[in-house]
């Protein structure tokens, strides 16, 4: 199974909410707060893995990434739900994982679900703080032959949401690091 | 506020059982499986340290105490519940965190309260494998010059619940860890 992902760096952000709520179906809004931490004694940045303490209004959840492997950069994605987060991020402290500089994401993340020719797809709109708003649209491909189709796909409802903006391929974190550099 | 505690392995588990039934309140019994865990790189042994992954039939807890300190050996304890145990310990290793040999403690936990001269006291009777049966009495104290005097009255209650056995002050991983040698 893969996840296959477009992302725009939105200029038009209220028109394609506006186009959203036609096409789409709204399933929530929320607040995430996301802490990435480095490890006490390796490089994240080297070794390509994460660990994330993501705040959410409904729940807290601690992930692991690990490296990405393979052409389609498929990676371990680990998840646990923790009942604090102020707690969790002192247990990491004490383990001496510090959180990164400029390596908080902070967001407002409104989630849609569209129904285009049979294929679910996911779409998030996120107000990112300090970087500005982002349309993420998501679905799945069972196999790797099937990824080019489907994000053809995702590139023709972009279009038909009008969406004006540049498209990127880099991670929030990885932007607010750029930015911090 | 002090955490006041005896601890006594028991030459007649039945017997205490009993006694406990008739004198106490049964609160719960709880099966507990928990993990030690090693840092990457320290030497938690060294900076008396200790990161516990705590499996009950009813929540799985990561745990997180730091070094004794102070006469009284109290010590930061910092605790979360997660809602997996395999991801938790799944997590740990990616980091490079890797569980302690025989440092795996299962027990059978039997919580009982008592009322003792308008004190209330928990006992926890742990059938720990591979160690034999414990009884643990704690209470609480509001500054350290009542110490004494609580630990008198938990011996009073040893005396009571006709407890034989020696008394013990390490704790069952520590004890594990002895054996494992």
């Amino acid at each position: 199974m893969y996840e296959v992902e477009v992302k725009v760096k939105l200029k038009n952000p209220e028109d394609v909410r506006k186009r959203l709520e036609e096409l789409g179906e709204k399933v929530r809004t929320v607040r995430q707060r996301d802490l990435y931490y480095q490890h006490p004694c390796r490089d994240f940045a080297e070794t390509d893995e994460a660990l994330r303490l993501r705040c959410s209004d409904d729940k807290v959840a601690l992930t692991y990434k690990g490296p990405k492997v393979g052409r389609e950069k498929s990676r371990v994605e680990l998840e646990v739900v923790v009942d604090d987060f102020e707690t969790t991020d002192a247990i990491l402290r004490h383990l001496g994982f510090e959180p990164l500089e400029h390596a908080e994401v902070k967001k407002l993340r409104t989630v849609y679900t569209l129904e285009v020719n049979g294929e679910k797809v996911v779409a998030a709109l996120d107000e990112v703080e300090g970087l500005g708003t982002f349309l993420e649209l998501e679905c799945k491909a069972d196999d790797e032959s099937e990824v080019d189709e489907k994000e053809k796909l995702l590139v023709s409802i972009l279009e038909e949401l009008r969406v004006e903006g540049k498209r990127v391929r880099h991670s929030y974190l990885e932007m607010l690091l750029d930015q911090g550099e």
